[in-house]
């Protein structure tokens, strides 16, 4: 099979028979032929089996597994994965029923999650299970927004002033030009517009619908970049886009800006439960419980300078990140926020305070079979349904810990009271 | 078909018909059974079926695709997953070949990553590529230990001061007892051992093989507050654990004590490019790579008080965590670290320092069969392949930073220094 | 001398006798009087020697400096201390001149500097000397702002919610509320209203003129909280201030959120030397300037998780603070920012940037008798003041910075660099 | 009066008169004299005098107060200051008696503070009597040490991973360099030994007597580099310290390490009030309290990442270090710690852990008259008193919370009580 056969048997896309597939590798190997070609040259479904092949001829592995997928190829290698080999397959369970009370979310629903760490979906679904019988979980969205922060050089700290404060002045022209490059993404905030030395580092906030929106507010971003360049040579002032983004934003970094101002959706869950309950169902009390968050998420976490003041935010989050096709860098951000157990006269006030979930119902991962058809349990799955989904988001997280803190005081508290006197 | 009748047929784990599996579905939303009862009671296989379709039928979503698996149910259940109702796949490319220069890791690989981030694959390819033909990545691990630190309450300043020194002159019995529950964890050190008030917040580090070894410390630092239960009592102080965790860990969660102290593996990887090849496979300069790096990665997260003085290491840890089956939570360590460029009178040296990589190549998610499939592709599947495993990961991360920072430079100072004189 | 007599003669307030000492300071050995009462019963005067007698025979100390000082008396235990026994003093130099390029502040200055650090004054002195040699200082007050967060208890994150609404909403009349209380002090902004569980935490923003501001903002805070419950309650929602300070403010502790927002004034300062300067004033190249800056201040600072990523801002604060009656604690804010280096083609750009320098012209210390002169003595003492107060300190801070960052880099990095070959 | 005359009066530096100050001043005038030639050239005295006369002319300022000091020129010029014009007058007030059962200090104190803030000796002494009620202060220091962390470049992470090594396994040898420097300084750890790319950030600890230490440490340091630079070069690695301070130390910056490990004095303090007690004396409920810090202190500090976990360490720091001495820069690490307070069965347990603070009892600013009068009034003055005297700021700085944290307890959280029903 020469060049031209297989140019033209690509045409068509055929499948490739042993033999050819053998051929192609040998090119491979010869370097007559580049991996990432091979898409156009032999379609998709070809590229990926003699990728595959060629790569087990390197490494003098077969494999079994990863060649075994059912998400269709094409759609993958053009929004998802380049050099595609075939699938990794991710153990999924489910927790549930969690009865979920939100201003989008109502209702009792089922969670997907998916994990290679054991006991955690069991975990999480004992949390399910307690919050439902108090009633569910209270839940709100307080922030929402996608953010981008370029680095824009100027030669003097009194130019970056100037370009600060002509920002500032002129929100509305801003705005119509980054909206100009979106359907979805509108402009609400410019700030904070940070000045180190001669540089700024203006933070542009956007709502980006129910997509996470990088792509979206990076591109109304280097937009508004040339307008601010063009705006600022008006007054004679010449500055420059270092790079688009000055991780002032913060993508997929912990960050501090991003607990205090939040990114991707904020979001607050909480659960009353009686005193009743907590002994029922915990084995514990709410003193109890109250202390070990006390010792363990806030002043443990703070002599330490975490910038996560809970027990496992990032294990939940995963586990919902995997199984709905979100970015798993995102986990990092998500990881950040705060539990709060606060005994009351009657109970047991429990919250977690999630500042920083970036999340999507469309687009991205969301898009690959397996991860959707997680969202369409979830009914969360297409437009319009971030925000039901980021409330179910923070409802699961409030199951896990309070699965896992009342675990904690219930092993080891009592001892601790009898033998401590508290 | 009656409980009996489960439970006669069950025994042999006979695949049950669509009736029967109608049959049990109906008993779970009838509350009569409950769905982690199926397991034991039909087979690991039926009861993956069985609570798939209850799934959809309280969701009223038909799936087809989460369904199609080839792992294997039994070991997944028992390690990896509850109330399993079939797996996630994630596309999974490759890039490469890589020239890693470790201590362990020695020659070309090829790395699988599994990602639904498109363009992630394509930029770390050409990071590889780049290193690959500048001789390769320098990497060596600087640091291994995995650590748990418990909250020990005692009754004053006094006691918690006593604890701490008998703690730190008992570094022997301590060790010898927490080694005593496990084959291949060695306590290393116990460090530091933090006061607040009156509670004691001691970081046992331990080295733990080729395990990720969360598991196996959470064991022996129980058996150790059981110790210094036992010993403190002797001297008349009591003392009582709270938690086994007390956050000063930190276990997937930004922290600065990771990033100070390092945990999991602490690595760093490093390349020196030729002024030529700057300008001739990054389109760019020595200088205006360190340009951008110093004013994104170092000084951009300064000022917003982030703890990755990186451009995205989330984004190469998670996709190579998803692909060789590492906790996905653990991503948010990984993602700490800083990314150094430095303009030298021939060229650049360029690094990144990741201290706090928390991975394993036997146990947890990596004995899943795709993931297992991809550590042996860059041959590190099962015992003695951790610190090997660490150099590629860290090589790997350059790989994505080179191309990233490159990209950003390329792309947007040669302007700026035409128009700033720089 | 008997009660009677004492009042009598202290309503004249004449200076006691060492007999009518010696009767007073019995009463207070016995308990008969309190120490603070005296100020009242005896005079100021009287009341600050009795004090220290009393102290000495406590103590069994004699003094014979803490005694002597020229302030009044009187303004002092009405605005600044409480049981006065006398004064401390703190060695004053000056460093000077500093030429200063800013919007407020144009021309040369005298820096006095109070401090007991030996080499401080004549290190910053040797700062100014370059700096002016190079055209001074160009500086630039980048923001300027007060802030009081409280907290404010809700029933539930849905009615923390609405409060956070209602606050974004009802800026004007916030605004109005707030302004009723004070003179100068102007809401300029409420932001972020953080939520954590249902407690919200607004961050109230005014400019407060030339004073400091802390009291001013206080006051106006209280008033707003005040509404709020009204207005809420009117809403049918309770809420409750649980403190007028919720640590998000952030007065006098290191903390992101200041770095961030800025608080106080917020100041840039920066200065350019040819290549021909930095060799000949600081014995140095650009180049090893900006190496010992990336590697100390940026990426030293990183690695640990500091917020200051400069050399040594707090000692100049620190100096500059005493001098001229700023509130010691508040060194704890200026200790924070970012020190840049960059080598450009024909020299050195430096700056210094400083996001949080609570200070003050009018009020505070800065009316004590010495720290006032020291005022004047910059030509900044009084209202209309603080602005170009805040541009000499960032300019002095410039020098001290530039002073010992180019002095590490004469010492050690010449040797560097011959045996490095960098 | 010639050049020739001013140097034999000089000689005997007898006191200049009017017209001769005035001919010193007009040579500085005319730059024919600098003013740091001035002590030598007419005495330290003379010297004063002059540049005091010099700055009023160029600032057309008259001076009365900062010229009337008593502390003996000599001495100052030597240890504390340069270009000397004078003293700065701070007012000095006390609180007290505290009671303290440390394992140094013991008995009542009376606490000088030194400070221009209105109301905080007040509130300070408030926490004193309380304090003193209920027993007094356990306080305990748990740590000690003086650090340095020099940058240490190599040429490659290889060979930073040898140094790290060399170090981690020739402690003798590096302790019997660094102790070669001094008498009192004892090296006792180099603990993290950081490494970033290719350098190496070794933090050295050591104690240092009653000294604050920086000084000897850093002299320490250097000669341990030269050693480090010696050993490496037998083994053919060339290694070159670029700065002595890498930051990493952290000298008088806010820093997480800091926090974690400790630095200058750590020390905890804590105090138990009956509900009595606490009713009685601060007119609210211990379960108040704890509410007030754990949603102030500790909520609302971790939600802007501060690193003072506390409400207002600062200002008694502030206060306490100005009276006795100690390096103002410094009260930034005093910033940082955390304030506990615990609700138990029949009262209040409260505490203050303060994990970094650099003071001293001899050298710097403790030899200066005033400071040193206070010094004695504690019991501190000289050898043998920094761990008493540490004892004691613990103590103040517990008074300080204690008082503050209860007022916002008692003023407000009453009304949260009633309305929310908590």
């Amino acid at each position: 099979m020469n060049s031209n056969e297989i140019k033209n048997k690509n045409d068509k896309f055929e499948e490739l028979n042993s033999k050819e597939i053998e051929e192609v590798v040998e090119k491979l190997i010869k370097k007559e032929l580049k991996v990432y070609q091979l898409d156009k040259l032999i379609g998709e479904k070809n590229a990926v089996v003699v990728r595959r092949i060629y790569l087990e001829k390197l490494s003098n592995v077969k494999t079994e597994h990863i060649g075994q997928y059912t998400i269709d190829e094409k759609p993958a290698m053009q929004k998802n994965i380049e050099n595609m080999i075939g699938a990794i397959q991710v153990p999924l369970g489910f927790a549930g029923p969690l009865i979920v009370n939100g201003e989008y979310a109502e209702g009792e629903f089922q969670i997907p999650l998916a994990t290679t760490e054991g006991a955690l979906v069991a975990s999480i679904n004992r949390g399910c299970s307690i919050i439902s019988k108090c009633g569910g979980s209270t839940v709100r969205v307080i922030g929402d927004k996608m953010t981008r922060a370029p680095i824009i050089a100027t030669k003097s700290v009194s130019d970056a002033l100037k370009l600060k404060n002509w920002i500032e002045e002129n929100f509305d022209k801003i705005k119509e030009v980054a909206e100009s490059t979106t359907r979805h993404g509108k402009l609400i905030d410019v700030s904070p517009v940070i000045i180190v030395g001669k540089n700024v580092y203006p933070r542009f906030c956007f709502t980006t619908g129910d997509a996470m929106g990088m792509n979206m507010v990076t591109i109304a971003t280097e937009r508004v970049c040339n307008l601010l360049e063009e705006e600022m040579a008006k007054l004679g002032i010449k500055i420059s886009t270092v790079a688009l983004s000055g991780n002032v934003c913060v993508d997929k970094k912990p960050s501090a800006i991003n607990l205090i101002e939040g990114r991707g959706k904020s979001i607050v869950a909480e659960v009353f439960l009686t005193e009743e309950m907590v002994n029922k169902y915990l084995k514990t009390t709410s003193k109890a419980i109250e202390y070990v968050n006390t010792n363990k998420n806030l002043i443990g976490s703070a002599i330490v300078n975490s910038l996560g003041f809970n027990a496992h935010f990032a294990n939940i989050i995963g586990a919902l990140f995997l199984a709905t096709g979100q970015d798993a860098a995102h986990v990092v951000e998500g990881s950040m926020g705060i539990t709060t157990a606060e005994c009351q006269d009657d109970g047991l006030y429990f919250s977690v305070t999630l500042p920083d979930v970036p999340i999507a119902t469309i687009g991205g991962g969301t898009r690959v079979e397996t991860q959707q058809e997680c969202l369409k349990i979830l009914g969360c799955a297409g437009n319009g349904n971030s925000k039901k989904f980021a409330e179910i988001v923070a409802s699961t997280v409030l199951a896990g810990e309070l699965s896992l803190v009342g675990a904690l005081a219930a092993g080891h508290l009592a001892k601790a009271h009898s033998e401590l006197g508290r």
